[in-house]
């Protein structure tokens, strides 16, 4: 059977809560696997409490303020991947039907690793010759895995519990992937599973044997661990072991009823023969898992490359109506997954190229690449789309540039790329060339891109680079970029090293490496956020908590008084109800103010003409109290009175707010402020829990972020105080998230450094 | 030899008039192939003309009114390609001598094809049994072509010329390339070659034997000609063949001291064989002859698809200091060619796939794409990526999807993506299907991502996508997703078949379709700019040029008055030198005003706050006329005034500029106005000549277009008058181009919709 189409039912975020407990029951059953992580030290705290006590539920510990766990155990799948005892549920040897396909290729499989194979079936005696047990409850002995051939798995549940089954997987599609009947059943499915309490976990339903196809055992290194929602899309990469890249795993979650993603990149990352992980993903089943093993990835140093689809709406759409699956807005996908570290890409082949790498090369050395051809031209080609792709090209020393002409004529250049006019590589001299560059401690990454084949030079070169790479412990890329793909030095010269990554594109190539560069960037400086994220509420809470209007959209004034109670700068402003107490109001916050329509369900205010700046006078504030409120009365917009505000400064007005994101939760969102948020959508987005360095990165991600420096003689603006209206929104999110539905501050003023920033105006709605 | 790194010298833009002169001269000796179009109809009437009378020099009808040829005629290089007889120069038959295998390479060219090879060579009697003349003037016959394997190739000029040779290859390097003195020795051998009367042109130097390799001959149907710079480059291109693509020309440049990437356009894209031109470019030699070929090619209806190195400064300063090259701004050539329809792209792998498309797949019937697979996951992740692209995924109506229904089962998603669930490709259904879908008449694109090879059923399936293509005119697209590339499948039933369009990823696949769905688009609607393009300065011009003060910066109010004369709006305005003469000057302006200091040098006025706006009274006008003096004065700026205007209603802030660049010439732009065109960079640029359509597609290109259609309330504003204003600009660019080396209406306020745009300051530098 070809994977197809997958359904995930999302378990809501408070839902995810009680599943969390489950997590942590199934760990306290099976053992849970110990955090261990490579970076010694980085292992998180709590991580270690939990999997040192066994604890049988989530405590509150484990939770931050919004309720959301910070902890997910990672479950132990060694005995799922390396079964040693397997029933296969309606097994058959009866020919031309699809069970027996799968029976057998289980036989094959089990005869390759050493498992004993038990076949079930309610009527045979012997299957394949091997005895037939009619019933789960008769099996000879407790299995490690149960394959379940059945078009229903839900009545096998109970069964798998008592005989103590540790894993089952279920083949059977018509689940969440075909509807709204297809997904209630999904959902039994799931409660059924989750109800045992034997610990047994499910891969599927709507999945296959991919766990259980031949992996090659004669490749050494680090491997690629796969996990994929599909199994045709996961194919390609499977199949690169054909070119010598070791894979270790496969798991083909499918609708993901009870195993997840989550589950897999946590158990991944912590085996020491996966050099990297790679997935494809159709739908996230649920945010914060996602997120938790993300961070665990992270915390070990173990790259997670990921195709995730959803660019688009229509894909979207497709995946959705598909599936039954919740697609997240693909912005808050992207800004999570950069968070936590996670490569997304797009394609298979950048799946594949870049997985393959990162799995095998070394921790670099240094960021520097060299591009290295036998054709100037070839070299300032790869230069150009690196260095446009953010690769970093230092200009070699001029003693490493002389060193380097004692091999290569005068006049080509060798400064980066290095450019050795064809000739030196087909004598002894290639191989010297490129041992200089290695040499060199600003390198980092040698990158030699063949275009054409021309076997007197490429065969030699390919030949030296594998050498080279043998004796290296910097990273040796190889582009082949013939479109032909036959030729030996490609298929047994570079393919047969392990040591050299190998491209067919330089695109690809430049993907690869950046991805590098980065990862070991990222988890070089990489500090959990779950580490640091508040578990009780702030003395603020209580204030705000006070001021909610459960279902409304609060007033401008009570927006603002929710803002100061999280310590958030608002204007000087009093509420009025008269004309004559506006007067006094004016006078005590101090001329030139500012009126507006104060009112619940008020938005665009400007528009409506119901904001009046710069009043400077008594008779001023009494003709715009009169004008605000009979354009308000005119409008028939009910006003809870007229807000007199200080007049604060020019700066640079901002936009900062909470959303909710339906499969992350809270999110927190930054943007250029004005009419231009809205014209040119910029803005940048973080899920919660994050840091102040995360807070700041934002700003640089907004394409606008010059206007903070300081533009045309404008001082720059105060961007600490920013960052921390940033953190405190996210505060809000956090601790108020399943009561506010949303909150925007616009404009914030940014004041010059050193003054702060001022929320001028602001919205927040209630649930 | 490797093609390595190449340097064309650039004629400056007053001699491109000469050499378009010399152009038209060498048109008149080797006869100038006549501009066949495709589309009939669509021949250039000047161009006919030239072509007909076969006039010797150009005339002022065939320049604009900026003296920039308006035509450049067609090369006859058939005897290039297919010479009859050829001379070598430097022969050698010497074991262990470059020159020798060079030599032997041209003897199994010319037995192969059939030519005539005469050895050229001072001292010896014989090469390779041929008999051996001593210098070019002793040759049996007027050869076709020279093949010059000297260091030197300068003294030989003449005596070519002598020959009536018709066409020499300069196979030495050493010349612009290698820095100041190979460019001075390059533009020697330039000047000798234009100063012969015979009509020779030169290919080269710096450039090898590419154009006279073996070709496949068995492969049929429109084909690839391919242009580089640099032989290795190339090389991928060429090898497309062994993958059946047919290819037909390989024009390698090199340094372009005379033929240029644009002649071989030009002549390609009149040859009937040929269905795309292919060319890597690392710089180009002439902005406007490269213009007028594209022309061409667009009239033509042939598509021309490149990679043009210099994406990066980084990249432009190495081929810069690589080859003596000037590279134009990248945002200017990026603009040149899709002004002109050049499709470019970035890596030599869609070179590859994207020209190989276009060669060969019909005009499309419908725009929209059908995506078909195995696998529901694999048409959503394509699909997703596909409409990222801007492909469009028409859904299909009920009626085909109940008749793909019949042999797809019914929970399957068959509204496009359409996912057939694998079963239905093993059998007779597989071809039913995707003839029903091909039959669909919104369909004019079938793409099949087949990502991992399942013999049972990829191999049927890759039969029958291969059957239906030949049975279909629309286009049929495979992407063989396997890294493998070794199947059989792949090999010979897709690759073996020329109808279809096979990939290796979806990225490549999605470029490509989207080049071929863009390119029909493009010329559909193509019209010649240079048909249109002005010849004779326009009334106002004599105005202008009164105006100007060469190597001076006007002051606004000259250069305000320079916009009037192009009947570019201006506000009501006078300039003022004393208090009293600024009141009343108010009166007449009428109030509000606006007054601002007026000099020669000044720029950044707001910022020095050298202007005052929103005056009211006499009195606020007598101040501000004293304030701005004494500011002047105490920065110690010279004024020629004070400026009085009129104050003009709120509008759109924008911004339209007239630049240079040192490869195309006059440069238009138009951005956002104010701040933000600084911090955002939100511009887009035309080459003239261009149209009122290409005036309002720039404003379709930037990010902030909405703010033109009306935010938050705002009015929409007068686009019209706006690209009015775009292509007075473009005039005053043209006819003023050499004597104004700046221009800036920064800000211009663009109205409501019927009430205009005026200019509120204006930058003019003359030169």
């Amino acid at each position: 059977m070809l994977g197809s189409t997958h359904g995930t039912l999302t378990s809501g975020l408070r839902a995810r809560v009680v599943a969390c407990g489950d997590d942590a029951r199934s760990a306290s059953v099976h053992g849970t696997t110990a955090a261990a992580t490579r970076a010694p030290g980085a292992a998180a705290p709590v991580a270690a409490d939990v999997a040192a006590s066994g604890a049988g539920t989530a405590t509150a510990a484990d939770l931050d303020v919004s309720g959301r766990p910070l902890y997910a155990p990672v479950p132990d799948l060694d005995r799922f991947f390396r079964p040693e005892s397997v029933a296969v549920v309606g097994a058959s040897d009866a020919e031309g039907r699809p069970n027996t396909g799968i029976t057998r290729q289980l036989l094959a499989w089990a005869e390759r690793v050493g498992a004993r194979l038990h076949p079930v079936h309610p009527t045979r005696e012997a299957v394949f010759g091997l005895p037939c047990v009619p019933s789960v409850a008769d099996l000879p002995e407790q299995v490690d895995l149960a394959v379940l051939l059945v078009k229903d798995p839900l009545p096998l549940v109970d069964q798998l519990a008592d005989a103590k089954v540790r894993f089952a997987v279920a083949f059977a599609s018509g689940f969440a992937e075909t509807g709204e009947d297809g997904a209630a059943a999904q959902a039994r499915l799931a409660a059924a599973v989750a109800a045992t309490d034997s610990g047994l976990r499910l891969l599927g339903p709507n999945t296959n044997l991919n766990a259980f196809e031949e992996f090659r055992e004669d490749l050494d290194g680090p491997a690629i661990a796969l996990i994929t929602q599909s199994g045709h899309q996961g194919r390609p990469v499977f199949s690169l072991q054909q070119l010598g890249v070791r894979l270790s795993h496969w798991a083909p979650t499918g609708n993901e009823a009870d195993l997840e993603t989550a589950d897999f990149i946590s158990y991944f990352s912590q085996l020491p023969e996966v050099g990297a992980i790679a997935a494809y993903i159709e739908g996230l089943k649920d945010g914060r898992s996602f997120l938790l093993a993300a961070d665990r990835a992270a915390r070990n140093g173990v790259p997670v490359v990921a195709v995730k689809v959803g660019r688009t709406e229509t894909g979207a759409r497709t995946a959705a109506s598909h599936t039954g699956k919740l697609t997240g807005a693909d912005d808050v996908v992207d800004a999570a997954m950069r968070q936590f570290g996670v490569i997304r890409v797009d394609g298979l082949d950048e799946l594949q190229d870049t997985a393959a790498l990162l799995a095998r090369a070394r921790k670099p050395r240094a960021d520097g690449v060299v591009v290295y051809s036998i054709s100037g031209g070839t070299g300032a080609h790869f230069a150009d789309l690196a260095t446009a792709a953010g690769l970093e090209l230092p200009t070699l020393s001029d003693a490493k540039q002389a060193e380097l002409h004692e091999w290569i004529p005068e006049y080509l250049n060798v400064a980066n790329p290095v450019d050795n006019g064809g000739h030196p590589v087909g004598d002894w001299r290639g191989r010297k060339i490129i041992d200089a560059i290695l040499a060199d401690p600003s390198v980092g990454v040698l990158i030699c891109p063949i275009t054409g084949p021309f076997p007197p030079m490429s065969d030699k070169l390919a030949q030296d680079l594998a050498d080279a790479a043998e004796a290296t412990d910097k990273l040796v890329c190889v582009v082949w970029g013939s479109p032909v793909g036959t030729e030996a030095a490609y298929r047994e010269t570079l393919l047969g090293s392990s040591r050299l990554a190998t491209f067919r594109t330089f695109g690809n190539c430049i993907t690869a490496v950046r991805a590098y560069l980065d990862h070991h960037r990222f988890t070089a400086s990489y500090r959990s956020p779950f580490d640091e994220a508040p578990r009780t509420p702030s003395p603020s809470f209580r204030k705000a908590q006070a001021l909610m209007r459960p279902g409304q959209q609060l007033s401008e004034h009570a927006a603002k008084q929710l803002l100061r109670a999280y310590g958030i700068r608002v204007p000087r402003e009093q509420l009025v109800t008269s004309a004559a107490a506006a007067v006094r109001s004016a006078a005590q916050v101090g001329y030139p103010v500012v009126m507006k329509a104060s009112g619940p369900q008020l938005a665009h205010k400007t528009e409506l003409g119901l904001v009046k700046v710069g009043l400077t006078s008594a008779s001023q504030v009494r003709d715009a109290y009169r004008e605000l409120t009979d354009i308000a009365a005119y409008e028939n917009i009910p006003l809870d009175g007229i807000l007199v505000c200080q007049m604060v400064a020019r700066g640079v007005e901002m936009v900062v707010g909470a959303g909710r994101d339906a499969l992350f939760g809270p999110t927190v969102t930054v943007g250029l402020g004005g009419v231009l948020v809205e014209v040119l959508g910029d803005a940048a987005v973080r899920v919660p829990p994050f840091g102040e360095p995360d807070a700041r990165a934002m700003l640089g991600e907004l394409r606008g972020h010059a206007l903070l420096e300081g533009v045309r003689g404008a001082p720059p603006a105060d961007v600490d105080a920013l960052v921390e209206v940033i953190l405190r929104v996210q505060r809000m999110a956090l601790e108020l998230g399943d009561d506010l539905s949303e909150l925007d501050i616009n404009p914030l003023m940014v004041l010059p450094r050193g003054q702060g920033a001022v929320a001028l105006d602001a919205l927040a709605v209630c649930r």
